[in-house]
């Protein structure tokens, strides 16, 4: 009799499946494969589990963290994902091992680069991250900096990774100390995972360079070599599941780390320096909406963020949408652009992003532009859609409306490039 | 006294800009530069206007197309975009310059390809496609086929190419000859436009090859040395400006040509060949919609689309959504969860993709995506958002409910791949 927890072999007509039995879901049992992702198989559908080796219980890590002189404090805030956590296989639910014990026991590798401490301030899926999350990991990081943290390491999902590194840049106003937010593509709790090296290279970075502000740290490419330091506005996840997923866009790396040599390079010479101003402003406007743009639009899909105090769209090409009466068919392009403007004049600010994600927006260029400018749209010229809606959260969140779409525009972490053709990664 | 249509040189105080004089726009003298990009200058800012050049009215072409034999038949059908038009500096408007004569004047090099026909089907923007378009694309291609195309390049904006592409891969069930959509990224009146470049190699690419079906012909890279080939189904514009804007994700190109040397490589060796079959279907459910999904969403943007057949989920990650309780703050997902039932119940068919737009879907990995299925959320596998959603509408249009849902996971024409990993060219 196989027991949640025990390494099985799971026997189909057309398959045999090896791993780690986890608490059946509905009609399905679930094994926990060696590749760290789980799959369910129908219960129907089995022949056989056999069981490979029973559940043994680990003991918890008992040794104390001792501080070593010399080496500069590094405080670990677990937000959630699967970095710092272990799967337990009695339960199936996800269990942080979040004392600076089980940390450096994870990953004994850090004792030699800094002190550590940590702390728990989630255990979530970072897709469910509201605006109130970045709040609270901001409160935590103002604690930090104030009890004397050389640099800070938030561990968080990387679904929302980039989201999370791009308010926290704002909210961050002035930031004296680096903040890396780190993920791991793959779990802990397997031979292969990037969760090590992202977290050792990031704590690297943090204890032998002068960098300070908000970034995030994660593998170059698809070898375990190098990570690469990556501007906390610019940075988008580009792959649902490599280990590479994170990618500059219109940008470019701050720095690559090695590995094993722990050589840091940096690729960006301009880049905030370790200081002592801390500045917070943690609030943002509830009520912003994203909406992308696609053929054969109706007039209410517009409509559904009346009553939004800003709303970013993520427009083809330059920044377009559907607007213009070519034919009969085209005809509800009227009531579009109608709709545009009672969001406009109803007060929502509206931004214009685009879906390509690399380039600009570049609203003067055709007349579909010039028109939708008219209509009182602007430009957010080559921030990323979820940078941008981040950003106008912030902005409502902390500025009267007229400063806001004055700010918007313009460059303020990093989130807008002077030019973009140059430093474009695509 | 500069007129539009002048050559000139506009002097502000900040700068000096030279280009074609353009009909201004509200307070704006309006310059086409010459990247082929119209610039907007405050009227109130202009120093002076000089005139470089008067502006000459060109003729209109008069050789008459003379068919050649042995040569394959080509039409063009035009739908609009910068590449067989021209701006009539004097009313600042596109002129469509689509006669046979027309276009060989534009692409001299035509003539020694093909015998070359050509249609104005419509001239717009391609954000202002909607389902009917594509259905009198079809039309148009059906007809060409009908009296004896050997191939059809269908010249259009790029903005919503792909996705153009991929509906009419769906609409054209069985398609016997080459079908090549074909944009350019800067206009055709000015020397570096990649618009010839562009159109000639999906010419050669048709008269040399036994390629039949969907496909699109643009730049390779941001030299004029090589055109690639994509696949229908899986294209995106990744870049709002340049030329080599066009990306396979979760695919490679099917073919690469030299522009100069003609030389045609097939990367993929299994593609359609030309047949005697053809099979159009262009109906398209209506009502079908694409939400992206951020941080921070609240029930009613999910709500919005009550009523619609079907919604295409841009998810984060494998594909996943707000949805978990965690704290007082995310109690607002109950909410989002019940909105997405209310969809299910009420018949919509909901559709999960990534925003990642590299890999594939995969909501058997983490529990939160085992209970967006369980809500009756569909796999969208490695599809990309904009794929998904006129599939989704094409298998509405001509299916019942149950055979959609079947259908919706399957690969049909390409747009889904076996594996994701090895293929992917991010």
């Amino acid at each position: 009799m196989a027991d949640a927890g025990d390494r099985v072999k799971v026997v189909t007509k057309d398959e045999a499946v090896e791993g780690v039995l986890m608490p059946s879901e509905g009609g399905k049992v679930v094994v926990k494969l060696e590749s760290g992702y789980n799959i369910g198989i129908d219960k129907k559908k089995i022949k056989e589990i056999k069981v490979l080796e029973k559940y043994k219980k680990s003991e918890p890590a008992k040794a104390k963290a001792e501080a070593k002189k010399g080496l500069p404090t590094i405080a670990i805030l677990h937000t959630g994902g699967t970095i710092a956590s272990k799967v337990d296989y009695r339960t199936g639910g996800v269990v942080a091992r979040f004392s600076p014990e089980e940390i450096l026991e994870l990953f004994p590798e850090l004792k030699e680069i800094a002190n550590i401490k940590s702390e728990l301030i989630r255990n979530m899926f970072s897709d469910d991250l509201r605006f109130d999350h970045f709040a609270a990991i901001a409160n935590a990081v103002e604690k930090e900096v104030k009890k004397g943290a050389d640099g800070i390491i938030i561990s968080i999902g990387t679904d929302n990774l980039a989201v999370a590194s791009a308010a926290l840049a704002f909210i961050l106003e002035k930031c004296p100390i680096p903040i890396i937010l780190v993920g791991a593509q793959r779990s802990s709790d397997r031979g292969s995972s990037d969760a090590a090296v992202n977290l050792i290279c990031a704590a690297n970075f943090i204890a032998k360079t002068d960098f300070a502000g908000v970034a995030v740290c994660m593998h170059e490419n698809t070898s375990d070599n190098t990570c690469v330091i990556l501007p906390a506005c610019k940075t988008r996840k580009l792959h649902s599941s490599r280990r590479d997923a994170f990618k500059p866009v219109n940008d470019i790396p701050i720095a690559k780390i090695n590995y094993e040599t722990k050589k840091i390079e940096f690729l960006k010479k301009n880049y905030l320096k370790k200081s002592k101003e801390l500045s917070v402003k943690p609030k943002m406007e509830q009520k912003v909406g994203l909406l992308k743009i696609t053929v054969n639009m109706f007039p209410e899909q517009f409509l559904a963020y009346r009553g939004y105090k800003g709303l970013i769209i993520e427009g083809t090409g330059l920044g377009h949408t559907p607007l213009h009466v070519v034919d009969e068919s085209t005809k509800i392009h009227e009531k579009i652009k109608d709709a545009i403007k009672t969001l406009v004049d109803s007060g929502t600010i509206v931004v214009m992003t685009t879906q390509c994600l690399f380039g600009r927006v570049g609203m003067e260029v055709y007349s579909k532009g010039r028109d939708l400018q008219k209509l009182g749209i602007i430009s957010g010229e080559d921030m990323l859609p979820e940078t941008a809606f981040v950003k106008l959260a912030w902005l409502l969140g902390n500025y009267p409306k007229e400063k806001v779409k004055e700010l918007i525009g313009k460059n303020l972490r990093g989130e807008i490039s002077e030019r973009t053709d140059v430093r474009s990664t695509l």
